[in-house]
Formats: structure tokens, C-alpha cells, sequence
């Protein structure tokens, strides 16, 4: 099981891509929304049980002063994967990166690209995979079909020609 | 009485700053260390008994992905002074800057110059002044004698002439 | 009493927001504009006076190369709440906030976040509530606010999945 | 086992504190050079190969145009950790972040701070912890020290007052 | 001949400048898709060979974390030149243009500006002008041309006056 | 007379800016355009000769990598007044600033903010009125013009109140 | 005359060069220190007289948040020169260039290169060369100068190898 | 024959690795200076015969707002190689960097990375190598040789362990 987490439901069209990928690789995962800056004491509670509640891993993402995913790493001895988000009144997202990224040592968040939910889910399902050989095969499967979607376009390109490639 | 924490005792000389000059204004303030990141539930329970244990201000400085300030803004009703701190594996600074200043809508953080724990205790004496005409009369007199010093300059300057000026 | 002031009638959609939650917390004030650079005698005027009349604390709001409220900072001894603003032909708004936030030792500017003209609202609130238990009472009741609405949309997100959530 | 590369053997003094801190949670590793640039063979060969041979997580890191991580993320199922290093030449360090965090859709690494390699260290102790109860109590047990280290420095420095604490 | 790569088919609006540009100067090239990430294989065998298939140039051009143009100039003893790709999820492109820059000694990229295939394909041209004095004459005349273009526009606003110039 | 130079006729909408504002003084210009990278002899005929056909002030707008006002500067005795323009390749304009501030010592531009021709006009006339009393008058009506401008604006907004003040 | 100006005197070792280089061109100038922030009924006293004071010219440089350049410039009607100054707290130099370049339209400061105060020397100098044929004459002769300095080192270089040639 | 130029001899340290290993190469070199902004005359000559006097490609190195690869490649038809290096003014090498990459449509500079001149010798024999086939292998060989430098390291560290690898 999978926790995906967001610190508001402006980040669900963002967020969702990490549970839709999972969805791919039937891991089972919950979505909500936890506000580190509205919701403290729910954060506080969610990230104390969440491996005693079974969960594997953390998604969580966040915009802005972005401080979700390590005030979770924080609390959890789980991995945790944050996705800055690239939020309205964001500095180009340099503030969110930047808030999950450089956290001190002792507290590692796994951070992943700007508005990286879709990796996000990915990671999650590759940690998963690490002791559970079914996910990995998984895994490899999914890279296989990655390298094929782009064999589909380069033979079309290489057989079209770049003129006629639609745009 | 002003609160002045710190995520780690490496940022003491910083902040040191804030506590010296509250002292030229005889506003007490007690000076500890709590870290968002590696005492997640201390950091709660200062937030959250802060005003009620008589504080009027904190002031909280952070380096890196700076979560301190905007977590103790998140739990506290207090006014809180954010100092970001050019930590060691900072990027520049830029990282404890965007992570202290750039919260979402509803829980302000007043953030100061990086390194900039001084002006962080001179906003405290402000604020306070704002209601202890007191106070406020010591904020106009620590005005006028920062004009002072640098009247002694520029007269020594003019007089002396640029070139004999001591570097 | 709050002062709101920014550089142009431009900035006024981001800095009303200040006087809107003002207007939440019951605590009066007035808005106007004084520019740095094309009223500066207004500005000294309004500055060197503003504690005077009874004013507590100033918000000043510019784009650019701000310079509102390090100079209001610099005449007058309340605490100055500086907003950041991405106006037209800022370079993404990097030099309003760093224009605000790296004010010299002596002089401090609370800067809250680009845009963030209602967190400088809700920091008024604060800093007027440290010494008005009544305020710091109602930015109690606002963050509990802040709390259900939150409560609210994970409710919902929980109940109905994330598939069906209104994007 | 966790597998440690790196672009460079100047990279072995950060890197090593990933080696350092497995050991401390029991962890096996092995360490080795592994250049994208100087010899993409043994890249491949090592990517491809890593998690038949029983690796559970890959840390790879590198400075400049960092390559290494997002080139055996391709290449491997495993979960890749990446950490950026600040290396002589280095843009202050952005070139490394942004080369190993702003990964495509489908590839993703796990990217920690600047020069974290602690913390990289830690984070494949999460993963494996994730389904090893054993290594998880240990994470559990590392947090509860680092807890303790802050807890002797703050009553340290309430105890003695922050002007006698020693710089 | 040159080879023109890129990572994906979002990328041949840009890429497709460099195919035009090479025409015009009479110079034969490929066009087609190799991605670093999705395939890895693919871009080894790409690389490997090019300079065997009678490639003299090879143009690569990647968003993002844009590992593709260094891993060929990696792979390959030919003239790499990299195109920088502000792709969708790009911080503003400065992740694309560092990923491709800031090459370790021992193997360079030819870095051209963000977006710029066209003036990727003109480098081409004038590395093969370099030997081959009919095409460096093209060049001559390419340039020629960009001169008489600014003349009969700036001969029209002088005579016409800026006020008359259409927008 | 002052001479308004730019790269491009893309740089129109916005250096138009600088002959019109300088018509309001009544001072003199010629547009046109001049390529650094594209007409480069016309830039060396152009910059040696300016001061003696009677130019006193040269403003010069480019973009991107903008090489024109710093080679004007190098090859005149004339002020050159930078104007860096935010053309549609630019990485948000920092390469124009960038290309134009950073001249090495004995090579001044007088640079103006991103876009800002309209300041580069004023600028020259300041640097013409230095030393023609009629002109600097006319900077001195126009800081007025401006100053009245604003009052307008503040009256109406403080008579009417913020929340009826038009959009 | 010229009047140079500066924020601290911690900016003289910088400033200086502004003065020392005027002396080359004969043409006199003032140093003194004017702190917008810590003097600033000294700035408007200074800035509103300048000019009728025979000033023809303004050199002011400031570090970190500068506002003295274009407060001055808010207030004279004279042209001002701003030097950004790398101060010991600034973000690299990034928060003293954007304070001083981007000013808003109407008030323009002729912005030169970071620590740039010999080139505000000479651009001070061409200003007015631009109506003194006899200092224009010296800026001919200032530029002749640099460019025979340059061929004493590229003919040493030329004639000895580069091997040869001093570090 | 590859030209070597720079803007100044205090470029010469990271220039000269240039130089040194086109030697490795047996490619003749000849290395000077020649200054965009304090030698123009020089620089249009240089650049508009470089080809006519046997040039095949030339590197220009360049710090703060480096103009010299870009006039260069203005001027002359062949392939102009730009090293950005970081002086001591400049914006922590941002601005060569930018001043450099960012050309404009029609008139490419290949860069390299900050401080890259060794880059910049390699990339100039590749692209000699791709019409000479005894200086094609010779780059062959060479990144045969890097490729085994990497070799003694990875093997004398995996021999002996991390932990007694010389720092």
C-alpha cells in the first residue's frame, strides 16, 4: 500500500499521475489530502503510524515554502518520495524544489522533477519491486513498453520523413 | 519576553545576533534549539504553548530546506520572524530563503535577510514597540544612533579625504 | 490601525487582499498609494509620521526594484510588512523580493511571500493580537478555519476517491 | 546490498558517508567507480546486471552535467538514489541538481541534496526497511538518536545560557 | 552527412529547424529519434557507429535532464553539437541547457542556445565548411544574405521613420 | 541628437518607446537598426563615427547573448545607454541583462532595467540636460508630471475607498 | 564635479576606483557617505541640492538591498550611475544588481557591472566628455591606451609562446 | 591550424589547457590575445581572415559579458568554439556563461562548459577528426586512454576497499 498525500486539492490534477501509474502496476495505494501548514496535528498523526498502519511508502506533494514531504520523513521511518510542485503564486518552482530537496542530514525526502507525480508513482512501485519480484518484472515490462512506444515514432519518422511527421 | 530558536547549534553564532541586540532594548528573551526535522514533536509543543506561556514573537532561524519558521507559524498565533541561514551545504542561500518565504496563503512567516538574525530581533523590539511606547522610544533612539555612526564616518571621510581614509 | 501602501494603482488587485482579511479580523485601515520614486517627499511625509498617528503597523507593497518598504522602514519605527510584487516587466519577481528582503543591518523589512499581500494581512493580525488577546483570539479561530476547510476537502477526496473529485 | 558508484574518485569524499552510514544500520555495500562519459560500457553492463546480482537500491553520484544516476535509472529497474555533487568546476552546484532531478515521465531517480550522500545512505535503509522489519527498527532507533543528540545540545544550552555555550 | 537526433517527437518542432537549415546549405542528413532514457540500447548502437556509417557531424537535441547529447559525445569520436529543448516540465530551460553544458573535461558538448536548432545545423555547416572550402563559401554567402535581410529593413525604417513601421 | 540603436526590427515595440519619451523633451533622435552579429562592419562604421557626426548619446537594445550596446561602447567615446530586451529565446531575460551589465573595466554600458527604453530615453536626457539648463528644467517638470500623476490616483483612491477603485 | 556616494564605508575599497580613475580624466569629484537607510533625511537633503550645487554627475553604490542609487535618482534631476557592491550578506551579488537595475519607468539609474566603480568613473567621464570636447578628447585617448596595453601583453605572448609566458 | 584567442592574459591559465591538448593531438595551435572590447580593430581583423590565413576552427575564451565568441563567429565562416570563464567579477560565471550560449538565429557559437578551454582543444580536433581519419582515431585512442584512467581506479578501489583509498 501506497499513501499519497497533498498539501491541497489544487494539486490533485498534478498528484493523481502517481496514483494513476500505481493503478498500472496493481499497487494498491490511498489518496488524501494532508496540509503541513493548515492541518499540523493531521500531518502529525499521519505520518507517526503511517508504516504501523501497513503503508510501504509516501508520495507526497506539495507547492511553494513546500514543507509536506519532510515534515513527513520527519516523523516516519518510511521512504519518502516528494513532488515539488510547480503551484500560482510559485518563483517558477525553484521555491518548491529547492523546500523538498535540500533537506539536512539524517532526514532524506527521495525528490523527484517538478511536477513529477507520474515518476513519483514509478519510484514507489520500483522500491515495492525491490523485494517483491512480481513488481519488478513489472517494472521491467513497463520500461520495455517506454522503449517500444518510442520505436512506434521513430519508424514512422524514419519511414515518413521528418516533413511529413504530423505535428 | 521573545522566543529565539534555532534548528541546530551551528546556527548559534547567527542567531546569537537576534538575542544581543533585544538585550540593548531590555526585552528578555530565552534562546533554545529545536529542530523541525529531528524534533518533530518538541517543535509541536513549543508551538503550540508559545503564546500561552507569555510569549509575544519568535524568532526562528533555519538553514537548507528551512522548515522550522513556517511549521512554528503553522501552530502558533503568534507573529513569526523566519531568518534563513547560508548553512554549509546551502545552495547559496537560496534554498533556507525560498524555503521560509514563500508560504501559502494563510500562515505568514516575516522573513528577514539572509544571515540577517540582527534585523530579526531589531522587527521583535518593533513589534513590541508597537504597543510599549517604551520600547518604541528606545527603536526611534537606536535609529538615531545608527545616523550617528554614520555621521562620524562621513565627517571623518570628508575631512580626511578618501585617499587617507583607513581601509 | 493598519497603513496599506503601494508603489502604483497597479498592485492594488494583489495588495486589497491585505485590507480584505484585515476587514476579517476587525481591525481598521486605511490604503493608499505612496511611490518611492515619483512621490518621495509624500513618502518621507508618510513615513516619519505614520507612528504618530496612531498607526501600528505599515504594509507596503511594491514590484521591481522596491524600494517602498525598505525606505518607509528606514523613517519610521513600527514594524514594516514588505510585499513583493511580480509586476509586468519584473524578471519573475526575483528583484521585488530580494529588493525587500536584503535590507541592511539596522533595518528590517518582514517580507512575506511574492504576491502574498493577504499574508501580510494575517501577519498584521498577529502582531496587533501579541498584545490584544482578542485578536490573537480571532487568528486562533482563522487557523481553526483554515483547519475545517481542509477537513472538508479530504473528507470529500476520501469519501468519493480521487477519480470522481471535481477538477 | 546496496551498490554505491560514483563518476570520479574525487567524488569518494562525499560519497563515502553513504558507505559510512549502511554500515551503521548493518547494511552490505559495495563501492566502486562507475564514469557515464569515461566508460559507458561498464555503465551499461553494471546497470543491466545490478539487480540480477542481488542489489536492492543503486546511490549514484555525480557533479556538472551528472549523468550517472538518470543513466542507470534507464538501464535498471532498481530503485537509483542520486546524489549531486558540487564539484570544482560546477555552477555552484545547479548543474548537478537539476541533471539528476528533472528526469522525464517513465525514468525516475531518487534525488537527495547537494553533496547528501548521508542521506542517500539512509534512504536506501528506508527502502530496504520498508519490507525488512529489522532495518526498519533501526531507522526507527536512528531517528530516536538523532532526537536525543538535539536534547543534549538544548538542555546544554538552556542550562548554561547561550553566551557561555562554546562557538 | 549528419546525423539529427532527438529524445522524443515533441521535440521536432525545434529539431526539424536544424534539418531545414542543413538543407539550404546543400547538406545531406538523417532525422530520427533516439532517446537516452527510454532507449538506452538504442542510443549505444546510434552512437557507436555513427562515424563508421560515414556521420560527420552528429546535432542531438534534449529537454530536461537532457542526458542524450553528452551520452553520445560519450560514445562517439565525432563533433557533438547539443541543442537545449525548453521543454513542457522544464525549469525555464536552465535544466536542459546545464545538462548539456557543463560536460567533465574529456568529453564536449558543442552547446548551442535554448531552442536553437537552427543555429545547431548552421555549426554543422561550418564544421564541414572547415574542409570543404564549396561549403564554407555557403557559409559566406549564408552570412551575406543575414546582412542584406537587416539592410532592407533598416533602409525602410530610415526612410519611412519608426513611427510608420508596421508592427 | 541622440542615436537609438537595436539588434533587430523584432526590438521596435519596445526602443520606440525611448525616441518617443524622447520627443517629449524635445531632443532629437534617429532610429534604426544595427546587428552586431548580422552587420557587423555597419556596427564598426556606425560606433566610430557617432560622436562626430554630432550624437551625444547613444541607447542601444538588444536580446539574448546582446553583444550591440558593449561593442558600441568599445568603440565610442560616447555614454552608451544599454537597453536588454526580453526577446522571445531569451532564458527570461537574464542572458540580455547579463550580456549588457557585466562590461569589463574600461568599457562602460549605462544599463537600464529589462525592456526599459522608456528610462533609457529619460536617461539621455538627463545626460543632456547636465549640461543644457532648458533640458534639465524639462526633467525637472517631468519628475513633477509624474509626482502629480500619482497624486491623482492616491486622491481618488483614498476618496472613493480601495473597494470601489476600478480594476 | 562629480559626486560619489556610498551606502557605507565598508564600500569605499570599491568606490575609490570610481574617484582615482575621474583624477586620470581631471575632472573633480566629492566622496562622502550617504546611507539611504540608516541617513535618509541626508539622502533627500543631498539628492534635492546636487544639482544646484553644480553637480553634473552621481556615482552611488550600495550592497544587498540598494536603495540609494535610485532613491537619488527619485530626487535629482541629475544623471545617477549605480554600482551594485557584492556586500559581505548578499546573495552574490544578484540582490544589489536587481535593486539598482530595475527601476520602474520614469526614474532611470545608469546600472554598471557588479563592483563596477571604475567603469562608473569613466562612464561619469563620457557623460560629460559628451558636451567638453577636451574630456572626450581624454576618453579617445583613455581607450587608445587600453588597447596599447593589450598589445604590450599579446605581442610579449605572441613573440615568447604561451608556455613562456608569465602566471 | 587551430587560432587560440582570449580577452585578456589573465585568461591564459585556463586557455593554455587548450593549447596543451591539441598537442596531445598533434595539432599545430597558435594562441593569442585579442580583446572584443578594448582591441576592435583588431578583433574584425583577426576574425575576417582567419579562414583566408588557414584556420580551421577558432577558440575564443571569455569572461563577465563575454563578446569576443560571438563576434567572432560574426565575422568569420568558421566554426568559433566560446570558453566562458568565470573572472573574478563576474556573477559567479552566470554571465559568460549566458553571454556566450545564448547567440542569436544565424550566427552559432559552439560552447563549452564554464572554465571547459581543455574541452574546447578536444571538441577542435573532433571536428578536424571528422575529415581526417589518422586525428579521428587519435580522439579514439585518447578516449580509450580516459576510459582507462577510470579503470586503475575503480579496480585499485574495489581492491582495497573504500575505506584505505588515498583522499
Amino acid at each position: 500500500m501506497v499513501g499519497i498525500i497533498m498539501g491541497s486539492d489544487s494539486d490533485l490534477p498534478i498528484m493523481r499521475q502517481a496514483a494513476d501509474v500505481l493503478k498500472t502496476f496493481d499497487i494498491p495505494c490511498e489518496v488524501t489530502i494532508v496540509s503541513a501548514h493548515r492541518t499540523p496535528e493531521r500531518l502529525f498523526h499521519y505520518a507517526k503510524n503511517a508504516h504501523q498502519r501497513g503503508l510501504k511508502v509516501i508520495i507526497a506533494g506539495a507547492g511553494g515554502a513546500a514543507h509536506l514531504p519532510g515534515m513527513v520523513a520527519s516523523l516516519s521511518p518510511l521512504p519518502v518520495i516528494g513532488v515539488p510542485i510547480k503551484s500560482s503564486n510559485s518563483i517558477d518552482g525553484w521555491d518548491s524544489v529547492l523546500s523538498i530537496l535540500q533537506m539536512p542530514g539524517g532526514v532524506p525526502v527521495a525528490t523527484v522533477a517538478l511536477d513529477g507525480a507520474k515518476n513519483a508513482g514509478i519510484l514507489a512501485a520500483q522500491i515495492i519491486g525491490s523485494h517483491d519480484a512480481a513488481v519488478q518484472e513489472k517494472v521491467v515490462v513497463y520500461k520495455k513498453k517506454l522503449e517500444e512506444e518510442v520505436a512506434v515514432k521513430y519508424r514512422k519518422l524514419e519511414a515518413e520523413g521528418y516533413e511529413d511527421y504530423p505535428r
